[in-house]
C-alpha cells in the first residue's frame, strides 16, 4: 500500500455498483482499479464509461492480487458473507453492502476475523452518511432533545417485493442503521407483526417495536403494499422533538420545540392527568445537497489510512442483524417478545 | 311515546354534551325536555341558551320520569354502565358515549336488558356517522377496493394526556368503530406494545396488530406526544386502496387504482419476486361537509320511532371493548397475542 | 361616558356582526347596550341567545341617547359612510367595517369630521389583530428582513361572488390592509388587470400591482373563480424572507434565512449575473391561536378611553380606498398605470 | 439523406446539451456524429462518454459537409438565429433551443428561410412534449373543461438570476410555451409589471398578463426572489378546472369537477350575485413519467423523415417570442397595455 492512497477493486456492478464506482473514481485518495461482475454485458457498459478499470467475471482473481488493498461487496445479500470472508482472509480491507451477512453468527465471523487481522471491516448503512441523519445525531448528543423517549418511522410505498427477504429485512435495515448511528441505542428486545398476502412470497406489510433498558421505545412500520409514498421519522425527546420526511426537498429536518413533562406539584383537579404541553417555535435548518456516498466512501478510505475505525463498523452491521433476527422470531409468533 | 317524536333527555354536559343538545334541539321528531350535570353553572349557562331545557343536578330523577323516552349519556367513562342500566331497566332508550362501557361484560348486560326490555341500546361511534367514512364503507361493500388486505392508522398529537385510561383507550376506540363500521370485520387475536413515559401515567405511546382469520391485517398507531398532528388511515384492497385523512379540508378521500398482483406464470427470472404493480389513477370524491352528529342523532330517533336496530348498536360497543381489553392484557407482556 | 367603561352599540347583525356582539359582550371595560338590524327575525334570535341587549330596528334611535358612546357599524358597504357620518355628527365614537367608505372623498370627510370632534374613527381591518400579521410587523420593524423587496400575495377560492363590488374591492381589501400595517409603505400608482366571466356581473378574477417611491413592488393575485382555495403571502427582504400561509393550522409564517446579494466585485466570467444567493435555515415561530377580534374591540375601547389612536385609524381606511380606486381606474383600461 | 435515418449534430454542450445527446444517441432512426462546442474540455470530456462522436470547436465545419442532415442548436440565446440562419442556409433541418431567437424579426426569417427551402424548423418547446402538458391539450381539446375562462400561472423560486434578459424571458418562456400549446390561444395585447432590485441587472420579479379576443385572460408570476419553489397553474373551464403542479411527484394534474355559473332566472334576492357554485369530485389521471426529451427529439427525427410539421414549429417560436417583445414594452411603461 502507498501511504496516501488505497488500491480498489469492487464486485456487483448491479443497482447499486455504478454508485460506488462513480464515488471511489472520483475520490482522490483512492484508486478503483477493477470491478467484477457475473455479467458481462454489464461490465462491457461500464468499461466504455470508465476505460482504466480493468473487469473480470471472477470475483477470486481479484481476491490474490497484490495491488489491490481494499474490497467493495455490493453483491446480492446471500454473498456478502462468503465474499467478505474470502476478502478479509486474503488481507483486504472490506467495504460491505448493508445487511452485512445473513446472520448475525457470519457478521460476528467477519468482525473477528478483521480484527485478528488488523483490517478495516465497513457496512454500507449509507443514511449514517447522509446530512440529515448526521445532523439528527448532532442534535441528540449535543443534548438538544434532552432525554429521547421514542423513536417512530413509518417507511412505505408500493413495491419492490423482493424474492428473498421479508419488507422487514428489505427497508426496516435502513431505520435500524438511523436509529444505530443517531441514538447508540440498542434494543433488549422485541415484538414484530406482519403478513405475506401473496401465497409463497414473504411478508409484506410488518411492523417492529423495539423495547429498551430504559424508558424508551422505537417502532417501525413498513408496508410494500401502500398507495403513497411516505419516508417520515418522528424522534420525540423530553425538551425537543425531531420530524425527518426523507422526500421533503428542502426541509427534511424540522425541530419543535414542544413538548410535555409530568406536574411537579399535585393537581387540585384530581380528574386531570398531571401532564403539562408545551407548544414552541419549529426550526428547519438548512441541510446540505452533498451525496451521502461521497462522505462514506472517503471516510472508508480515510480508515484504511489512518487506522480508524469506521462510524458504521462490523459490530452496527451485527447490531442491525441481530435485531432482524429476533424480529423474524417474533413474526412468526404474531409479536411474541423476543430478547434481542 | 307520541307516534311521531321522541322526548329525550341528556346526562353530562362537558366537552361533547353541547353538540348533542344543539343536535336534539334542532331534530324535528325529538324534544329534548331535560338536560342534568353535577355542575350546576354549567347547567345555568346552558339554561341561559337554551330557555325552554328543564335542568336537574339529580339524574334519577330523569329515571322515573314517564314523559321521558329516551336517555343520552355523556358523562365520563366509568358511569357509562350504571347510568346506561339504570335507564335502560327504567325502561328508556340509551344513546351512550364511546366506549359503551368499562368492561365487556358490562357491554354484554346492558346488551342483554335492551333486548329484554325490546329498547334501543346505541353507542355514539360518531365517526361511523360521517360522510368520509360512510363512502368507505359503500366503496368496500360495492367492491370496488376488491378484498380487503389492510388497515393501516396513524392518530397521533401533542396531548390530550386522559387520568383514567392509556392512548390506546383513548385514541384506538375511534379507529376501531370505524373499522367495525367500515369493514365489518372482527379480529381473532392481537398483539399491542407501547410505554408510559411518566411515572403514575398511563401509556402514551401504544400500537396495535390486530389478527384476522383470513389474510387481513390491520395496524394503529397512537401517541399523546407527537409534536405533529396526524390522522391518516390506509385501507389496501386488491383492486384499489384509500388514503383517508381526516384533517384534509376537501380531499378527505383519495382512492388510488394502484396495487399488486401475483403473476400466474412462474418468472423466468427466479431472482425476482413474482409480483406485478399497477398505478393507475388517484379519485378524489367530494365528501359532504355535513355534520355526523346530526345523522347520528336523528338516526337515533329513528330507530326508536320504526323499532329499528342501530347502525352502532350495543354490540359493535361490545366489539370495540373487546378489542382494547385484549390489547390491554397484550400491551402488559410487549406484545405477546392475545385472543380477542 | 364613565371613566372606566364604554357603551356601545351595533349596527348591522348579519355575517360579521355576531362575531362582534361576542367580542363586546365579553370585553371587560365595554357594556353592549343595544343592536340593531332590518331584520326583525335576526334580532329576536341574538335576544334569545343575549336577553340583556336592547333591540331596535331604527338605528336613528342610536344616534340621539346620550347613554351610548360609540357606535359599531356592521353593515353592507354603501351604508357604512352615512351611518359613520350621523354617528360621529352625534358625538359617537365609531368602528366600522372595511372598507371604511365607498370612496376616498367620503372617507376623508369622515376623518376630518372625527378630528374636529376629537373622536374616536377606527376601521375593522381584522387581519391588523392577528398574531401572525403582528408578528410580521415586528419582523420587519426590527429590522430582521432588512430592507423589504417585493409583497406577494394569492388570495383565491373558489365564490362567493358579490353583487355590488368586483373580487378586488372583495378580497384585496384584506391584503392592502395588511401591507398597510405590516409595512407602513403606501404606492404612488398602481397597475391592475382582470376579466368578468359572467355578463352583468363584476370582475371575478384580477391581478393589481403596486408600484412605490423606493425599489419595491407588491402583487396582489385575486380570484373568485379558483377550483382551490389559497391565502399565500411572500414578503422579501434583502436579509430574510417570509411566507405567510394563513390556511397552515400550526405554522402559519415561516421565515427563510434565504436571499441574494449583488456581488461587490465584478466578476471574471462576464456571462453570468453578479449575484450571490444564500440559502439558510428555516424558522416558524409559534404563533398564539387567539381571536383578533378580541384584541381589535379591547383597542378601540382603550383608544376611547385613553384618547389614542387607533392602530387602524381613518387614514389606513383611506389609504386601502385610494389604492382600490386607482386600481378600478386602471383596470377599466387594461393596466395601464394610475397614480394612487 | 438516407431513408430510415437522420444524421445529426449538435452546437451547444453546456446545461441542456448533454440531455440532447443521450437521447438523439438512443434514438434508433438517428445518427449523432458530431458535436460542436467553443469549450476543448467540456468536448474531450463527452468524447470519453461518447467515443464515436466526432468533435469540434467550429461550427461552421458542420455546416459545410453533406453527411450531415441536422443541426440541433444549444447555445446562448444569442446565438441562436445566426446559427439556425447558417444551418438553414446549407440546407439542413433545425431544432433549436427556446426562445427560437432573439426578436420576432429574426424569428420570421428563419421560418421564411425554412420555408422556401423546405427544411424542417422546430423550437424545443421542451413542456409541450412532457405527458402532463399533452394531457393537458387532450382535456382542453376534448371538451372535458369546457370553454377556458382564464390561465394563471406561478413560476418563482430563489435564483438562477440572468445576466442577459430578464425573468419574463427566462421563465415566463416556459408558460407562454405552455399557453400556446396546450390552448392554441394567442394574445392580441399584453400588460406586464416588475421590478429590477439590483443596480446594473434585469428585472428578477415581473408580473405579466394577457388578454385575448374572447373572454379569456392569462396571467404569469415570475420571480427569481421568492424563499420558496412554486411551479403550479390553474387553468379553468366553465366545466371544470385543472390544477398542474410540475414538483407534485404522482399527481402532477388534478382535474377539478367544480365551477360557477350564471343563474338562467333572475333571483328574488336583488343583493345577492346570480351566480351558483358547484363543488364536485377530484381526479388526478396517472401521467407517465416517460422523459419529454425522448419524445421530442423522436418527434423531431419522425417529421424529417416524414415531411410533417412539428408540433412546435418556428411559429409557436414565433408566437412565445411576440408576446415577450410585448411584455418588455409594457414593462417598461409600468403596465400599460401593448398590442401584440
Amino acid at each position: 500500500m502507498q501511504p496516501n492512497s488505497v488500491n480498489v477493486a469492487l464486485i456487483g456492478c448491479g443497482y447499486w455498483g455504478p454508485n460506488l464506482i462513480r464515488n471511489f473514481v472520483s475520490q482522490p485518495q483512492s484508486n478503483l482499479i477493477a470491478i467484477c461482475d457475473q455479467d458481462a454485458g454489464r461490465l462491457a457498459s461500464l468499461k466504455s464509461q470508465y476505460p482504466h478499470l480493468e473487469t473480470t467475471l471472477d470475483s477470486k482473481e481479484l481476491m490474490t492480487r497484490d495491488d489491490i488493498d481494499a474490497i467493495v461487496i455490493a453483491t446480492p445479500v446471500s454473498s456478502h458473507y462468503p465474499l467478505a470472508l474470502d476478502a478479509l482472509q486474503a488481507g483486504k480491507h472490506v467495504l460491505v453492502e448493508k445487511p452485512i451477512a445473513s446472520s448475525s453468527a457470519q457478521a460476528q465471523e467477519l468482525i473477528n476475523v478483521a480484527s485478528e487481522k488488523e483490517l478495516i471491516l465497513m457496512v454500507d448503512h449509507t443514511f449514517a452518511y447522509t446530512p440529515a441523519v448526521r445532523r439528527i445525531r448532532k442534535l441528540v448528543q449535543e443534548g438538544d432533545l434532552g432525554k429521547p423517549l421514542y423513536y417512530d418511522s413509518v417507511r412505505i410505498n408500493l413495491g419492490r417485493f423482493q424474492h428473498d427477504t421479508n419488507v422487514l429485512w428489505d427497508l426496516a435495515v435502513h431505520d435500524l442503521a438511523i436509529m444505530d448511528y443517531a441514538l447508540g441505542k440498542h434494543p433488549t428486545s422485541v415484538s414484530a407483526t406482519g403478513l405475506a398476502h401473496f401465497a409463497g412470497q414473504h411478508e409484506d406489510v410488518a411492523y417492529l417495536t423495539c423495547f429498551f433498558e430504559d424508558d424508551f421505545v422505537a417502532h417501525f412500520h413498513l408496508n410494500w403494499l401502500s398507495p403513497v409514498k411516505i419516508r417520515r421519522t418522528i424522534l420525540g425527546g423530553d425538551k425537543k422533538m425531531i420530524v425527518y420526511d426523507d422526500l421533503e426537498p428542502s426541509e427534511k429536518i424540522k425541530i419543535y420545540d414542544s413538548g410535555a413533562d409530568l406536574q411537579k406539584e399535585p393537581s387540585n383537579e384530581p380528574q386531570k392527568a398531571r401532564i403539562d404541553y408545551r407548544i414552541g417555535d419549529m426550526a428547519a435548518p438548512h441541510i446540505s445537497p452533498e451525496e451521502a456516498l461521497k462522505l462514506e466512501t472517503s471516510h472508508f478510505i480515510s480508515c484504511i489510512l489512518n487506522k480508524e475505525v469506521p462510524e458504521t463498523d462490523g459490530h452496527a452491521g451485527l447490531r442491525v442483524l441481530q435485531i432482524l433476527e429476533a424480529a423474524n422470531k417474533s413474526l412468526k409468533n404474531n409479536g411474541s417478545p423476543e430478547a434481542v
